[in-house]
C-alpha cells in the first residue's frame, strides 16, 4: 500500500486502552484514515491520529448537508484473524450516494485502501467475542467555504473505527409511521446521506415517547406499502417464506438485506421481493399467517420485531424471536466470524500490521 | 448586551481589508458569534475571531445532517445607519427548523443578540451601494461525537457574516423538475435544513447542463402543483394579479415572500395564495395571460423569470423583467435601504460599535 503512515500513529495505538464497556459506535479507535479531493483530484491516503477536524464555518457540509457515509464491520474470525465483510459493496454504494449529492465518488481503490489500512493497524482493537466487531465508518464531506447553494469544489474522505459490543436492538416494537417521511419519491431514499437520518429523528422521538423503538416507514409515493426502518431493512415471514420490500428507489439497498436474500435462498427458503401493503401485513400478523418479522442491518445483523403499532392498534408477532430469523442470523454470523464456509466469497482477510 | 467580546476581535476587525470584488457569500467577516448548548442548557454568547471549527470526526452533523440555518441581511440605510430586516422572523423560523430535526431552539433573545452583535461590530463592513448588504448566516449544528442515529446532546450556534454585492440571479430560466423532489410530504420541506439543499443539487447540475438556472420544484405529493425553487419562492403575474403557491407544508415560508404579499396588498395588488397547477401555468404563459413570473428570496430579493422549460417545450414569459416584479422589488428595497417609510415596522436599526 502507498498510504502515508503518520509517525505518531504507532504511539497513539500503543497508548490506547480498551475500555471495559464498549457500547456501539461510542469508543473511537485512536487513528483515522484520510484523503482529500480538490477539483476532482484525489490526494493519497494517510493514516493519522484521531483528532478534531478543522472545518471552515462556511463549509458546505455544515449548511447544505453535502455528506454521505457507510457502515461496515471488521470481524474477529475463528483462529484469530480479522476479516472485512463484502467491503466492495460498501465502496459501490458510497459511490452511488456521492453521485446523488453531486460529490465525487471515492475511487474504489482508495476506499478499499482506507478500510483495509485502518483495519490492519487496528487489528488488536477488533474485539473477540461473538457479535462484537470493529465498526468502520467511512464518510465523505464537502468542505469548500462558500455559502452559495452549489456542489463543493473540495471534499474530505475519512474512515474512523469504533471497537463495538454486539448491537442488541432487543425485540423491537415498530411504529407504523403514517405522517412523516424519511425521503421523497425522487429524493435521496436510496442513498446513504445525512438528510434521510435527520428527517427521521422527529418520528423516532415521538414514538419513543409512546414506548416504541423504531419507525416503520411507508413509501412516500403511495403511503401504504412498507419501505424500511431508519437504517435497517424489513422482512416478514409468512408460512415459512420470506417477504421483503422490493428496491423501489426510496429504500436503501442494504448489504445485509442482500446477503440474507442470497443466504435464505441457499438454505432453501423462498424469498419474495415485492410491495408489501401495510394494511395487508397488519391483517396477516393479526391472523397469525405472518408469524415473525425482523429488521436487518450491519449493526444489529438481524433484530426480531415483537410488535407493530398503528395508531391505537397493536399487532403482536407470534414468534419472537422467530425460528427463521434466528436461523438466518446465526448462519450469517457463522460466515462472518469464520465458523462456516465462506461459500459466497464474502469475507476478505486483512493482514494485521504491528506497530 | 452581556455578550463576551474576545479581546482579539478588535485587532481582527481593524486588520480586515475589504476586497474590491465582493461576490455573494464568499468574503467572510473576520469575526463570528458563537454559543453552545449542552443537554438543553445554553451558554452565553461570544464574539470571537472567525476561525475553523474543531469538530470531532464522529460529530452528528457530519453523519446525520443535524443542522439548520437562516439567511438574512443587514442593510446600509439612507443617512449611513445600519438596519436588520425582520430579524425576529428569522429567529422564529430557525426555531421551527430546529424542532423538525429534534434540535433545541436557539432562544429568540440569544438569536437576536447574535445577529445584533455581529452587525454592530461589523457595521463598517456593511457595503453602501444599493443592493449590497452584509449577508448574515446564523446556523445550528449537532456536535455530539457518537455514531448512534439519535439527536445530539450538544449543539453549537454560530452567526457568520459576509459583506456581499447585490445578488444578480439574472433573468432566470427555470426547469420544471418532474423527476426529483427536494423534500417529501411529511418531510422537511418547510424547514430550512441542509438535507433539502443536498437533495436539490443533482437536479440543478442536470438543468445547468441544459442551459437552465434553477429547478422549479413540484409538490412531492401530487407531482403537479408548483412548490418553489431551491431557496426561493415563486410568483406568477396574471392580468395584473399575483399568484403564489400556498404554504402547504412542503414549501419554505419565505420572509421575502411574506413581505411581498403584504407590500403588494398595500400597493393595491390582488394576491392569490393557492395551488398552481403546472400544466395550467404553462398554458397561461403560452397564451400570454401569465405575462410575468419571478422568484423571491433574501439573497436576490426579486428575480424575474424569463423562461419555463418542460421537457422539450419552452415557454417564454412576455415581460422580462415585468412591471409588477420591478415595482415590488424597488418598493421593498426602498424600505430596506431607508428611502421609503417603514410603514410595516420591518426595520430594526443597529447601533454600530467602534473597536
Amino acid at each position: 500500500m502507498s498510504v502515508y503512515i503518520d509517525p505518531a500513529v504507532a504511539g497513539h495505538l500503543r497508548g490506547f486502552e480498551m475500555p471495559e464497556r464498549l457500547g456501539f459506535g461510542t469508543v473511537m479507535a485512536p487513528v483515522m484514515f484520510r484523503a482529500v479531493c480538490q477539483d476532482g483530484c484525489w490526494s493519497g491516503g494517510e493514516l493519522v491520529p484521531y483528532a478534531p477536524l478543522a472545518l471552515d464555518p462556511a463549509a458546505k457540509v455544515l449548511h447544505y448537508a453535502q455528506s454521505c457515509f457507510e457502515g461496515m464491520k471488521a470481524y474477529r474470525t475463528l483462529g484469530g484473524g480479522v476479516s472485512l465483510f463484502r467491503p466492495e459493496r460498501n465502496a459501490a454504494r458510497m459511490a452511488h450516494s456521492a453521485e446523488r449529492l453531486c460529490m465525487p465518488a471515492v475511487p474504489e481503490s482508495l476506499f478499499m485502501e482506507g478500510v483495509r489500512t485502518i483495519t490492519a493497524y487496528c487489528a488488536n482493537l477488533v474485539p473477540a467475542s461473538s457479535g462484537e466487531s470493529l465498526y468502520l465508518r467511512p464518510f465523505l464531506i464537502g468542505t469548500q467555504p462558500d455559502l452559495a447553494v452549489s456542489a463543493s469544489t473540495s471534499y474530505e474522505f475519512y474512515v474512523i473505527a469504533s471497537p463495538s459490543a454486539a448491537y442488541h436492538a432487543g425485540h423491537m416494537r415498530l411504529w407504523v409511521e403514517r405522517e412523516d417521511s424519511r425521503a421523497a419519491v425522487g429524493g435521496t431514499g436510496d442513498a446513504k446521506v445525512g438528510g434521510n437520518y435527520a428527517a427521521s429523528l422527529l418520528s423516532i422521538s415521538r414514538l419513543k415517547a409512546r414506548g416504541y423503538d423504531q419507525s416503520l416507514w411507508l413509501n412516500p409515493g403511495n403511503r401504504h406499502t412498507v419501505d424500511e426502518l431508519s437504517g435497517m431493512n424489513f422482512f416478514a415471514v409468512m408460512e415459512g417464506e420470506l417477504h421483503t420490500p422490493r428496491l423501489n428507489g426510496s429504500i436503501l439497498e442494504g448489504i445485509t438485506r442482500d446477503s440474507l436474500i442470497q443466504l435464505a435462498d441457499a438454505l432453501g427458503y423462498t424469498v419474495h421481493e415485492r410491495d408489501i401493503d401495510i394494511d395487508d401485513l397488519l391483517a396477516l400478523v393479526k391472523s397469525g399467517t405472518c408469524s415473525e418479522a425482523f429488521a436487518c442491518g450491519t449493526a444489529a445483523i438481524v433484530s426480531p420485531v415483537s410488535l407493530l403499532g398503528d395508531g391505537e392498534q397493536q399487532y403482536e408477532l407470534a414468534q419472537v424471536p422467530g425460528p427463521v430469523a434466528e436461523h438466518l442470523r446465526q448462519s450469517l454470523l457463522d460466515i462472518q466470524e469464520g465458523r462456516a464456509e465462506d461459500r459466497f466469497g464474502w469475507m476478505e482477510a486483512v493482514e494485521p500490521v504491528t506497530t
